[in-house]
């Protein structure tokens, strides 16, 4: 986690990256960096936080889940990432520290984790008091579980000391794409702040379909085009979003809005044999 | 301030937390936190710089203490907090630097530190023209004085360099909850982004009442339970808060728009011998 | 970049702000940080990263402007200002990398750094591709193209090893006031979250008109003010605002709202010699 730099440049801190649906408006994520903070100061120590989003809609797992997807990919190796959408608090739902990926994930146990179990994950329980705040409320176990927790990880702490072993951790029940009769069927995930539809199916799928292929969402076929440039201003088209999912996107407009397209909204990609006006993906 | 942690690795910068009412669309924060960057940079010293919130309703002073409470109580010690809701800007209010409760906070005079005014406190006036911006506007002094003075002081400035002492800070009048006939009276301060009421009634105000109480608020009679998850799906309880106060709550949904509930509306505490069917908090 | 501090004290990092339309609900900007906090620990480097914000409205490349002119002005020299408001992603558009007024700027060619061109700037395409990530998606250049980029340089890297030299970079047709008849004319830039209304007439333009002026804006004459405080509560005045612009503002009130003024709405500032009753402004 911590390389020796340049001669006199400040080295690189451990990172710890937050995800939850707290908003920004009520003091509780500075709450959670305090605490981090103050865990890092009693050692002498920097971290260097960094928030991936806390506007998750209330409560709601597969949109966290699909923040945390989208940043881990990206982040250090050994970066400790926080994910608080956590709907059980006080009750008797696990907390969990995972690693996988090369990085580790800090979450409620109901499934948020889920995109980021890969090939040979090891997950414990979050319940070894001297890595908790002192007095643990019952609703706001980001502040007085997680964050010392998260604190103490980025430091060096073996994810073994934190708790037991946890050999089942809650996964969601993602409608993954499925290919059939040449197809691929799936659904819209996510509306995002642009109004682009991010979709369950995966760039790979798309490829496997050939390059002539139209997508159908809300009774239109639409192209599939390599980015929103290629797009007349106010047309609706289908690409491979930064994610490497499928997205559908209307360019200077809203997708969600003109589409009237929503989580859960089916979507089919489909070789297609007709001579077309539009831009080719990918071409 | 500054600790040697392990060798090699970086050491903790001192701590700098921002709560304003400024938002986050416009530039100010950022301009805010160049400022405090410059003069570090200046002195070849890292700073860490946290945001509180920045979504404080305009102008709303009340709020704004409430989150710097909030926040101030899980920093590190020597945490320097820089609140700026100001309606007064411009005008002769005072700008003041207190040092309490082992942090220092800078804010405007106009009672944004009350509830971090502990005991043993002292305060002092932002006068000294070296602590400021060279120019000063009338419009902005998170950016020209509140925010240089912020670095000065986190980089080791001993306050009374800042200006003479002040004796009299301004203090809100809270509506502190009263005990009355055996019952606690209070009333709502806050409604967060969940719709949670938070109140003015603490918890020891509660645990002093015994454990079987009932919370009344908008004609209503609710129970006192230890969390979210003890409340069944789109019902309204009560419990103790992370921050210490009696929070009124509806499990999934709104307290504030089910209970038409606001900012000074009345909620009070008292004991009741019922056979309730309800969780109890804390049992 | 990298100074000596106190002996022990960690030393200031380089700066890095980021100035974006990408809202903070998605994890875009999350993204961002993680690909040049990955750049950093390669190299076993820290960096300090800043928002100065992502709610700039969608595509609106004036805004952004404005922006990225407001924050470049106190940020310590050598800060890198990365600025992605970019509806041309994914086109043929340039990516540039700016040297200007002691800073460097890196965003798309399309009018962002206008404000920004001091004199003696040198310019630079970011093309080579050892400073991108090694696949670049065709609608997220922000996470591709200019964070790496952004890195890269605030580690050290000369500009021109980026890419080609740009003597032409996009410039926007600011609509700048004029002086006309001894008077002067400008429109409304920018209405911000108070409802402030920021103008194209700049402080210089204002004092050279005299300590006797009134401000007209939709069908009104507004008195020129100090400051907020100088203006009875709901009442509407102009003032030189905190970055160097004349601004119109109602105390406690929207100037937006209550003018119906929004960008282009013309404003003029002209001698007066009436015997006012108000405020008057620097006096």
């Amino acid at each position: 986690m911590i390389a020796t730099g340049d001669a006199g440049a400040p080295a690189s801190p451990p990172v710890i990256t937050l995800t939850t649906d707290f908003g920004v408006r009520d003091p509780y994520v500075g709450e959670m960096k305090g605490v981090i903070l103050a865990v890092a100061a009693a050692r002498g120590r920097a971290v260097h936080i960094v928030d991936v989003t806390h506007e998750v809609a209330r409560h709601d797992v597969v949109e966290g889940a699909l923040a945390l997807e989208a940043a881990a990919g990206v982040f250090p190796a050994a970066t400790v990432h926080v994910a608080v959408v956590d709907p059980g608090v006080g009750t008797g739902r696990r907390a969990l520290a995972l690693a996988a990926r090369g990085q580790v994930f800090l979450a409620p146990d109901n499934g948020l984790v889920t995109a980021c179990l890969g090939d040979g994950w090891r997950a414990f329980a979050l319940e070894a008091p001297e890595y908790r705040r002192s007095a643990v409320s019952r609703t706001f176990h980001g502040r007085d579980v997680f964050a010392p927790a998260a604190a103490h990880v980025a430091l060096g702490l073996a994810l073994d000391r934190l708790g037991p072993p946890v050999a089942d951790p809650v996964r969601l029940r993602w409608d993954e794409a499925r290919l059939r009769r040449g197809a691929a069927l799936g659904a819209v995930l996510h509306v995002d702040r642009f109004g682009n539809l991010i979709t369950t199916i995966r760039e790979a799928q798309v490829v496997a379909l050939g390059t002539r292929v139209e997508v159908r969402i809300a009774g239109r076929r639409l192209p599939l085009v390599g980015t929103y440039g290629d797009l007349r201003r106010g047309q609706a088209g289908a690409m491979i979003g930064s994610g490497g999912r499928l997205e559908v996107a209307v360019r200077e407009g809203s997708a969600g809005a003109r589409l009237r397209a929503r989580r859960g909204t089916p979507v089919t990609v489909s070789p297609t044999r007709s001579t077309t006006r539009w831009a080719r993906a990918r071409a």
